[in-house]
């Protein structure tokens, strides 16, 4: 029996502590925060992200060390690493914990991503729209997820607005890509260098958060091999071990590299019911240093995010192929609380399944996008 | 979110907890035993059968209870009963726990049956003997599972023997099938009647313990369909809710009925991964009453049990398309650890991939049988 210790005890931890179960491996979680819905699968040491002491109880019988987010502060994963494999490493993590460091990392590796510039005071963003243009999105560099942590800047009257609201921290300042799609490539290697990636998806997000996911994403231009080459070429160099996603925005034909995430993500959630082994079970086998299960996906799979409110699970059940998952969370606005995956055969079953759950669900859950998108 | 209780914590209760998970319902177990196996994934109510408190502060707040084995006390049932709908209910727990009222129920609907004869004592087992020659099998009325409580006559000689070691409670002597093969029907049985059979599943046991199952089951005479026919015949007459497992011999082109178990059952692990909605799934959803999930299989699926001890986990895991389990129990003689089960696209390939198991996993795992079984 392996204990695997997890940075964070949200629903990505609770869903690695499920997969991990059959596997013999029991989580354990060290998080800051009230209720983790992780705790009732996972074991918990709730305490401060500088609390020595309780992060070298966190340690104590580990086999090794992972996160479900990139915000953990460098020095409490340094606490750990003394006695523990970190799995992806601490120096992955910090490329990623940077959207500066991040986005040079790409270049340095030939891979595309949209312009960029550096800013650190008022001047220096004055500087940069004038070098990229408008429209352009100012983010902080580091803690940024779902959104926060950014301002989209249009005209320029929101200059003094973006600093006001954003600076005093290190920015970046990107320039704004009118993409034809989001896409996401989610790819595990393991400890022994074997890479696999899972089929290429297609995401759509709704006031910065993910909505709604497909894969495979339809892909008329091959764009799914140029995808996982990517995410190979960025594995191989951080001598990565783990799961990867790597986001990507179509634009003229191009894949340009937008982040990346060290760990198991949200547009890889189809993978439980849509892959032959899931993102979560293959990132448990990967961290611990066993071999790799099949990426292979069964069958197209459409995610449906659900944010502030969940639809009735009663209602959504009786659609076939309808995989229903609760994260246990108190509702909050903007709080991602579960998603469902439909699965079918081909396509147009998944189209005429989506119009069902359209049909079973409230109007709070909109899957017109997936229904376009198929319909192409 | 609801709360299932189960009586019993062995690793039928823990695979139910873990696939209640994400259908946002948390398990309670009710035990009497040290350790049980479900332990870190339901909360436990430790007590023994008969005590009346923890019955009921285990029914609290429960939305349904149903049961992992079906040797649990009438009594404790029935205490509670009173508050919580009792799902399959103990009408049909009380026809499974009694192998004679069980047969005569299968009779009653026309289901055939090796042939029978309730024996009370020494004489009335001689006169079982004669009526129905051996070798038979003498069988405790109640509380047999896994071979526990039978002993084969093969001569007369053995009758005194038989009557020293099960005498003294109710039994049953059982005409001995000469069968070409041991199946299993799954299937589950909604609130609302609605009624779906997995694919039927081949079984072979080894000391009286289920040691390897494939399904679908080579089926050239058709048997499926009238397997399911059984369940279903069984299922209505019960007014059955939630999975029901009919064992069955295949014998001179007819299928006997064996005996049934009113709960999720080993031979239907292989569904975890190789239907679209697996037996712990679905059985969850039933005692709930909510819609059920498609039981189509998703293609061949070969099982293994583990038993006494575990097999390599790191050297299985190389396998394509293995899926381990360990329940995380003590390691003892006879006693069921965990199970594998292997999936492919076709029988050929799954044939393949358990050649390559059989060469990764050491000699206590014998899949000689399956092998058979998909080279015809």
């Amino acid at each position: 029996m392996n204990t695997l210790g997890i940075f964070g005890g949200g629903q990505l931890a609770r869903m690695l502590a499920l997969a991990a179960a059959p596997l013999g491996v029991r989580c354990r979680v060290y998080e800051p925060g009230a209720e983790p819905c992780a705790a009732p699968y996972a074991d918990i040491v709730r305490a401060d992200w500088d609390d020595r002491a309780a992060l070298a109880s966190f340690a104590s019988g580990l086999s090794a060390a992972t996160f479900e987010f990139e915000n953990v502060p460098t020095a409490s994963v340094e606490a750990v690493a003394h006695t523990v494999p970190i799995r992806p490493s601490p120096a992955a993590l910090a490329v990623a914990q940077d959207r500066l460091s991040e986005k040079q990392c790409f270049n340095g590796l030939g891979l595309a991503t949209p312009h960029f510039i550096a800013v650190d005071d008022l001047a220096g963003l004055k500087r940069a729209v004038e070098a990229l243009a408008l429209p352009a999105v100012l983010k902080t560099r580091r803690l940024g997820y779902d959104g926060k942590g950014q301002f989209v800047l249009r005209a320029g009257a929101d200059i003094e607005r973006a600093w006001q609201t954003l600076g005093g921290v290190p920015l970046i300042l990107e320039a704004f890509v009118p993409f034809a799609r989001e896409l996401s490539v989610i790819a595990v290697r393991g400890l022994d260098g074997d890479f696999r990636p899972w089929a290429l998806t297609q995401n759509w997000h709704r006031d910065g958060v993910l909505a709604l996911s497909l894969a495979p994403a339809p892909d008329p231009r091959g764009l799914a091999r140029r995808a996982s080459v990517i995410a190979e070429r960025l594995a191989v160099h951080l001598n990565y071990v783990g799961v990867l996603t790597v986001e990507l925005f179509e634009h003229d034909d191009q894949l340009l590299v937008n982040e990346m995430a060290p760990r198991v993500h949200n547009s890889g959630h189809w993978t439980i019911e849509g892959a032959q082994t899931s993102q979560f079970a293959n990132h448990v086998r990967a961290v611990l240093g066993l071999a790799l299960g099949t990426t292979d996906a069964r069958g197209p799979a459409a995610m449906i995010n659900f944010v502030g409110a969940m639809p009735s699970r009663d209602a959504a059940l009786r659609v076939p192929g309808l995989n229903w998952h609760d994260y246990g969370k108190t509702p909050k606005p903007g709080r991602k609380l579960g998603h469902a995956t439909l699965i079918a055969d081909d396509a147009a079953e998944l189209r005429r399944r989506l119009q069902l759950l359209q049909g079973a669900l409230d109007s709070s859950v909109d899957v017109a996008p997936l229904l376009d998108a198929l319909a192409q």
